[in-house]
């Protein structure tokens, strides 16, 4: 078989469910090998996510999130809005999330499982950081904590971290900070 | 309000979808403030991902993911069959994928998403690999391919991979071989 070619085509969209936040689609597609299957996909609007450093201190987000029914302390973060671009939406979660604005640094971006959605994050660090609260999400419930830079870069090399993001973030701006 | 405890309480579920891979809850929960919302969820099995490392190269699969309709290059993984430890799976997926296995360590587990879905992703390191192939799923069209270990730490590092299991499976195991 060409291997050449692993492109899976689309022979039948079919949305199964349009929410708030997602949209659920089971399409029909052709394999490379001509034979058909079926696809599960997550459509998802796309997130923002903030290393914010307050001089040697990482900002975090304590929250609790459903889906894994836990306690998280992630990196501040959120989905993009309409029309909005990835540094403004960095910069509103940031506000809303920590009450700080920052000069922003783009760090790169990533899919976080792209074998069922196509949520695509993207990552800042944020530095000289100045107090500019916006009102939070009235679905969000939030606290903010700081800890080391150093414990952080250990806690995510340790996988202490419950998410990927959280993780890969910090371990991402730790190795620009090493070079 | 106290921040004490943010738990958001689920006072109905409701399945949308049940799919050969997730499963759509829209539940209706309490929130702290006691305001009733909705949580749309994604209900996954899990899942593994390895680093594989032959010699000071390593191990990666190149794959069509419809999701995000391109081209990935990540390091081998898949979901957890019922009833399947985490190592075993590790095992046959990467023998799957990649035709070896390996003397495998636990690197550390992470969720892909945890906004969204449950999706539980564990990481493993293989060394001391030897060829034993297995059979891939019949809908899985993989290339495998070798890059150095210090450009693999590079591409992490840039955000030059698409998928953030594999950056940060890497930078994590990176981390371990420089302490």
């Amino acid at each position: 078989m060409d291997l050449k070619n692993l492109r899976e085509v689309c022979v039948c969209q079919e949305t199964i469910f349009q929410g708030r936040l997602l949209r659920l689609n089971r399409d029909s597609v052709r394999l490379p090998n001509g034979v058909e299957t079926t696809r599960e996909v997550i459509h998802h609007p796309g997130a923002v996510a903030i290393v914010a450093l307050e001089g040697d201190k990482l900002l975090l987000v304590r929250q609790y999130r459903y889906p894994i029914d836990q306690e998280t302390l992630e990196i501040p973060a959120g989905k993009l809005e309409p029309g909005e671009t990835p540094e403004s939406c960095a910069q509103r979660e940031l506000r809303e999330e920590t009450g700080y604005q920052g000069k922003l640094t783009y760090l790169g971006r990533f899919y976080s499982t792209p074998g069922f959605s196509n949520e695509l994050i993207h990552l800042f660090s944020a530095r000289d950081l100045v107090w500019a609260p916006l009102d939070a999400d009235d679905d969000e419930f939030l606290g903010v904590e700081r800890i080391p830079w150093v414990e952080a870069i250990r806690k995510a090399q340790q996988g202490e971290f419950q998410d990927a993001k959280t993780a890969l973030g910090i371990l991402m701006q730790a190795g620009k900070t090493r070079d």
